[in-house]
């Protein structure tokens, strides 16, 4: 019997120039794809490989059955977007090992890094993760919601870059303004905010603003958003759109 | 004339297999790399490239060298570690590009994005950074120490997972001590701590403790610090290391 090997690998934003050799090798050498539809939609299946696509609602699920298919000796690859550490599959991953069958814990797994949202918006940006930041997911079905706002308001009192993932939801269309609302308490009017939507996809756009005049609605399930720090700012260019970035030394007390 | 061209490219942690299509490209085609000696150790010239190594110290002299060049029409790649935009080159460029020649606004510059130390050393553990986290340099050099502290002081209250860059100083080697005292007043003393030394690189660590073991003297230049949220747990392997990872529901408040 062959033995079977996990790899919990992220595409990256979209593009394939963004597609680390490692993530390309493990697919290359896989019987079995497992992710979320659009993910696999990115991918051309090889002759014997076999593709299960899934709902973005059932992660556990798709977890256990990587797990189960992986016991059973398949090469398998658990297909997500960006990086499968940040916001991604490899925590649901690790989720089911800990709550499920006990041999899984054995198994031979690599999680394989990629690029993440935050690092392509601030690539096409300029720097504006230049200094100390944090990421933040508005996604509510996980959390409670006040843990959220307490995380948003520390990081405005701190500081830090914000970088919020899941900004929008269908569920919980009021999450971002709340969201909003806390940072325009706790932050200046003239705070850059960025909506990267769709970095190295189709339909790409970034849109650069202020915290005053950002229509939150403006978020939706393809967007990443930052919130500058009080030193993030902009380099103005003729004809061009601004840099953001954040200077090394920013900040003080 | 030829038209000049600025990547501001990261290598990634080390390991080749971690190197984007999109920075090999810009690699590929360059006229001239500048960066940290140690990371073009990393690659060979091809015919024709030129080399510009120098010392950490001077980031702006590097950047506005590399905008010199690029201005003269040459081919430039400013070589970074990690993600240039996290704690590396990029911010260094835009700063010299603020303060510098106004034609340099103009100038056809791209970011290309890398993996950042701390998605290898999550990479290597499990998902630790499965939910909300934050990225803070301990480099004092451009910021007031203070400001740290109190940033580090608010990511423990929000229980933020936090990585710590920069972990170690030759000029200032009481920082991380201190760094480990506020987080010791403000975090329980279960709390996973992990020291990621030179992942991908030859002599990759792991070091797995708790908040109440760790010597913070175990962390040199080429580590990565991460510290856990209230949720961040192991799960423990007969005979392999465990994992670690922070579920996506982490956290109440």
């Amino acid at each position: 019997m062959s033995v079977g090997t996990l790899h919990i690998a992220g595409l990256g934003p979209g593009h394939e120039s963004w597609i680390t050799p490692e993530v390309t090798a493990a697919l290359a050498q896989a019987t079995d794809l497992i992710g979320y539809a659009p993910y696999l939609a990115r991918l051309t299946p090889s002759p014997g490989q076999r593709f299960h696509a899934s709902d973005n609602r059932v992660e556990l699920d798709r977890a256990r059955h990587a797990l189960e298919l992986t016991a059973r000796g398949h090469r398998v690859v658990v297909v997500s977007g960006g990086d499968p550490g940040i916001f991604a599959m490899a925590a649901a991953v690790f989720e089911a090992i800990e709550a499920g069958n006990p041999e899984w814990r054995g198994l031979d797994i690599t999680v394989c890094p990629g690029i993440s949202a935050m690092q392509a918006a601030a690539a096409r940006l300029g720097a504006p993760l230049g200094h100390d930041f944090c990421a933040i997911s508005l996604s509510g079905n996980l959390k409670p919601f006040p843990l959220v706002i307490k995380r948003i308001k520390a990081a405005a009192e701190a500081d830090f870059v914000i970088a919020l993932y899941n900004p929008a939801s269908k569920a919980r269309p009021d999450d971002i303004h709340e969201a909003f609302a806390v940072l325009r308490a706790a932050k200046a009017g003239n705070t850059a905010v960025i909506f990267a939507r769709a970095i190295g996809r189709p339909g790409e756009a970034v849109h650069i603003t202020t915290l005053a005049e950002a229509d939150p609605a403006r978020a939706d399930m393809s967007t990443l958003v930052l919130i500058g720090s009080n030193e993030t700012r902009l380099i103005e260019r003729p004809g061009l759109a601004p840099f953001v970035y954040t200077p090394r030394s920013a900040g003080s007390l």
